[in-house]
């Protein structure tokens, strides 16, 4: 009957002993070797940090709040600009969210089922090219240590998660939880970014060098992930009243500063970035018995915070 | 303007044009070695599928409907003894989902700050050995061809996704989506049962072998993956009315026959079963230019179905 309390299980990240969980493991003790993610973060400083560019931020508007995704012209540049031209013109204002496949993904844009009925698209381009994967020469990549089974080499590029084939010298975006892709059909260069899809399971890294990813959701996820899912093929809803209505995207230089959400992204080229990594790698506090000492991509944070106010 | 159709992009599933993807792949054509995953499910076998025993299966009943949970007793047999008891007895009826954290679980109990609020455990055990991992002996593994960054080998074990480790002879549950845990505190044999979470997201495998994993969700997967999330550390509901309520857990065989979910699972120890991984390894419809040669563990289907009328 003297329980414990289960519920703060599983995960207490409050409580970091960081010592006693190193000499488990056989190592010698020392604190600073095995700052949690969350001390190490703590003790960042402002250049660890890098304020998200307004001219490569959407805001995807809702009635449950704002989802603020990050934008990669470096992977995408085509994609990217067309994006930014729908954004501009309010192509997406008043469509909707018409998919949600339970551990795969949520997908917006046009519903209407007859092309004819389709919203017409001002002055984007309605073709691009397939914009699968980028010659990695002065890509700034931040390898992971770690081995991975579907690409030669992981890492971070500015913040995303990316791959990289020194063989034929090309990166590309990964599919992790969050990234955000360009819905397409057979044909590689079909798409153009009106239809866009968010992971929301498993990173489905089979879709890797073959889909233009186009960007990153850095805050707002769980808007996205618990929408009901879609119950007819492919998760897609049976019933247009099923879908969620979205208000705007906008790019974020085109909103009124004061209402612009202020937003860092840690980055992933810095010596407190590959700290964090080892800390997931080898979890240091007291629930965790047996560090794992490995991590796949998709399982590194990647933290966002509102900027500190300016003492 | 005459843009193709997105909306049945990114996977088109009905189509399955596996000669082109096999020419395209430079195999010799052959549609027999190139079958999609349906076309390998519609071509099974009454053999290769296993009716789930009531007595190891869990209901979790919702007011959005019931989740059907397979139990682990190969793995975690205290525990699995336990949760029959705690579900003939009625524990969980009345009971909530008090936390839900995004890309990561939910988590269901007794919700009640204070100790000696809670509900007393009846004839269950307060305490139980942890059972992070098993003896390898006499499991019947069937390991995937890849390799896993987390364990030296991966596959499954009579339907469930484990991993194994010839070195020390022992063999765990993986954390997938939807695998079933039991929540603890910080010492290992701190879980006994009360407290589950499912994964929601990317699977945590850093917590194999850290922690009693005791089942799967086989069914309604999606009732749980889109409850809102909680605002609270850890995604725990900050007030009580966000929290979801449990109408009741059963086990299964005390469910009036008629009131049952009958279903069976995809067995995993088959050619047909290989033959489908093979399939996701190397998708080969037509929306793929790349088949990946490679699958993660946790991105291999485990096939469930209402069992088809005896002709």
């Amino acid at each position: 009957m003297p329980k414990p309390r289960l519920l703060a299980a599983l995960l207490p990240a409050a409580l970091m002993l960081a010592l006693f969980a190193a000499q488990a493991n056989g190592q010698t003790p020392s604190a600073a070797k095995a700052r949690s993610m969350q001390e190490i973060l703590d003790a960042s400083k402002p250049s660890d940090w890098r304020a998200l560019d307004p001219g490569n931020t959407l805001y995807l508007e809702l009635a449950s709040g704002r989802v603020v995704i990050e934008l990669a012209p470096d992977f995408a540049p085509a994609h990217v600009a067309n994006l930014r031209t729908l954004a501009r013109e309010g192509y997406w204002n008043g469509l909707s969210i018409n998919r949600s496949q339970d551990n795969f993904v949520v997908q917006w844009g046009d519903g209407a089922e007859d092309e004819k009925a389709r919203k017409p698209l001002g002055s984007a381009k309605s073709k691009l090219p397939a914009e699968f994967s980028r010659s990695s020469d002065k890509l700034d990549f931040h390898a992971l240590p770690d081995r991975d089974g579907w690409a030669p080499q992981v890492g971070f590029a500015d913040g995303f998660p990316a791959a990289r084939d020194p063989a034929s010298k090309t990166a590309w975006l990964a599919h992790c939880y969050g990234m955000v892709g360009a819905g397409r059909d057979i044909a590689p260069d079909s798409s153009n970014g009106t239809e866009l899809y968010v992971v929301i399971g498993q990173s489905p890294r089979q879709l890797d060098r073959n889909i233009t990813t186009v960007g990153r959701v850095v805050q707002g996820m769980e808007l996205l992930s618990v929408l009901p899912r879609g119950t007819g093929p492919l998760g897609f809803y049976e019933k247009p009243e099923q879908r969620t209505a979205i208000k705007a995207i906008r790019l974020a230089s085109e909103v009124p500063q004061n209402e612009r959400t202020a937003l860092e992204v840690l980055r992933t080229d810095t010596p407190l970035f590959d700290e964090l990594v080892e800390a997931r790698r080898n979890r240091r506090d007291d629930f965790y018995k047996r560090p794992a000492g490995h991590i796949d991509l998709c399982n590194v944070p990647l933290p966002a915070r509102t900027p500190p106010a300016k003492g």
